[in-house]
């Protein structure tokens, strides 16, 4: 059927539209965003700006800046409608569904009945996803209705603020920014390639974006981070995890958090969130699991020569900051959404619907029998 | 960045994966469905012996089918919870964007928690589809919160019945039944592929189908049937339409339900829905949109050597059973579910993540400037 088979599966290697956001891997330059290196954006930026730069194409000026840190926090309110649907979804579902289901949701009551409207749309998602989750998470667990109009200035300070009820550390604050920023955008990974697929049919952001959240949900993918701290939260020592990470090499199982389908000698972003968690370990007194973690990246690497990527040290980070396990993909979201839509823009300033071929591998031609006569 | 650049953009002619499911436009084989030709399938099966086709591997005996029947009848029950969030949804909502939040609702009410459940869940969207939309519509537009187990066999007299309040007619539960069949199922194109590529992050089924729905509903794909209504129903004669559709062509006017990404010379669907557009058409006295639409196809033929594709009678004919063009397209979803499921079967049965690279056209590298030395 295809007129040129693909060698690997999964597409990989093969290019599926151009970019101006984001390079992964390419030699010498690592991870950047429109051309800007990773650490740097990470040392020096605040999210808001990098959001900026993603959606609006450069970075701004204080003013511009200033501005739209002051929209997005006028973009935190929910509507009552989609209380009442956060309301009705229980405690134990997959947040990630709740992320989903209220991105949906919002696509019913804020249509985006124009392209032109791109860019409010998107910052009204940039703005109320965290408000979603955490709406439905203190909701569901604690049975209140928090209010998700905080006076934060930062995007993580206000995830925080809402999750806890109280305004977020200095530390806990500067190091959420650094998470988002890490995770804002990555080029054509699954969940941006759904938001482009479903983009090049012409639909509306919150479908794109809805249907990227349900890539991200998998388990190759954004919840790679939740997966390693159920793995190293178990263990007491670096010997323990040493000794066990050594048996689920034996046994083949599979490690979550190393390795990566671009990356082929480290992932830029590792280096980065490392030192946060190591900070953040510092700063609650870890002796556990900041050294187990350290453990498990020295053996993978000795044993298999595979590498920390981003959602490895996240899991710690996260945990120092006490934040539940079940919420770290849904922070992924809250960074993530800003790539999803200018990846979206993208697809739709030069756009053809993405429809590619299949091998065909099923019988050549199947005969009708009468339904009395099957068995 | 891409090894292998691709020639045509939106991945045409590349093959992204393997499939037993279905051809397209192979030479000699038209559309087959496991081997199956479309033709065959749309006069001699029941929709639900096709979607059994498609999701258990074979053509069902009587007793089989009869028992997958009665499954499919039993489980179109809302929880209430589902119930809540559609009565939030406005009357004015995009009909898609209902069955989206739908489908992702129900996520978190039935979550799919592991692949072994793989056929209950999509048995399960199968059979609640349908009245997820009809209890949105009737409860939004006519204020009454139906009963959505009723004793239909078909899934399509279900939807008729829900959607008019009494059951439908031998003809018309006949044509929605050769419908569903057309649409249940064709190969890669954009809302199938998405749900593979969620399902390739292992995510699990709702989310596939939730993402699905939302490329669906894009109008360069599933759009084109409500499209292609709401040019035809302005027309009072087919040399009206004549004088319109020249007009649109020298304008250069998308003219929705023509020509197909895969598909060269004609679409196999198209004459089957237009034979039943035409009894539908008889039936009703139609003497006007008919006669129309053939003109439309006459002309497209004769000046752009465009074919109708499955969309372009699918608006009359639906027309002529009374249903509201904005439901076109999530009858589509209720036939198409099928397909989706079927493929996220084999994409979990030989799975690797689909990410494929892009190419990149962004500047080379940016030089960080303080924010207030920006202009």
């Amino acid at each position: 059927m295809a007129d040129k088979p693909v060698s690997g599966a999964g597409l990989r290697g093969q290019s599926a539209g151009t970019t101006a956001l984001c390079t992964v891997g390419q030699t010498g330059s690592g991870l950047t965003y429109r051309g800007f290196d990773i650490k740097e954006l990470a040392d020096k930026a605040k999210f808001e700006e990098v959001a900026y730069l993603l959606l609006k194409g450069k970075l701004p000026t204080q003013a511009e800046l200033d501005a739209y840190v002051a929209k997005l926090k006028g973009m935190r309110g929910l509507p009552q409608a989609l209380k009442t649907v956060l309301e009705q979804i229980p405690k134990d579902a997959h947040p990630m569904d709740v992320m989903r289901t209220g991105a949906s949701m919002l696509g019913n009551l804020e249509t985006e009945e124009s392209f032109d409207e791109q860019q409010d749309v998107s910052d009204r998602l940039l703005a109320v996803l965290p408000s979603i989750i955490c709406y439905w998470y203190r909701f569901s667990h604690d049975g209140v209705r928090i209010e998700t109009e905080t006076d934060d200035a930062s995007v993580g300070g206000h995830f925080l603020h809402m999750l806890r009820g109280e305004p977020a550390s200095e530390l806990h604050a500067r190091v959420m920014n650094v998470s988002l920023i890490l995770y804002a955008e990555h080029e054509f990974n699954a969940s941006t390639f759904t938001a482009r697929v479903c983009a090049s049919t012409l639909s509306d952001m919150h479908s794109c974006v809805t249907g990227a959240i349900g890539s991200l949900r998998g388990p190759l993918h954004g919840g790679a981070n939740e997966a390693a701290m159920a793995m190293i939260e178990n263990w007491q020592s670096p010997d323990e995890a040493e000794s066990k990470i050594m048996g689920m090499l034996e046994r083949k199982d599979k490690i979550m958090g190393f390795g990566h389908a671009i990356y082929r000698e480290s992932d830029p972003r590792n280096a980065i969130i490392k030192h946060w968690s190591k900070k953040l370990s510092e700063d609650v007194g870890d002796s556990v699991l900041y050294p187990v973690s350290e453990r498990v990246e020295e053996v993978m690497w000795r044993e298999k020569k595979l590498f920390c990527n981003a959602d490895f040290f996240h899991a710690s980070a996260y945990y120092f900051m006490d934040i539940p396990t079940k919420l770290f993909t849904p922070i992924f979201v809250c960074s993530r959404v800003t790539g999803w839509c200018a990846h979206v823009f993208e697809q739709r300033a030069n756009n053809r619907i993405i429809r590619p071929s299949a091998d065909y591998v099923g019988p050549e031609k199947s005969e009708w029998v009468p339904i009395e006569q099957r068995d």
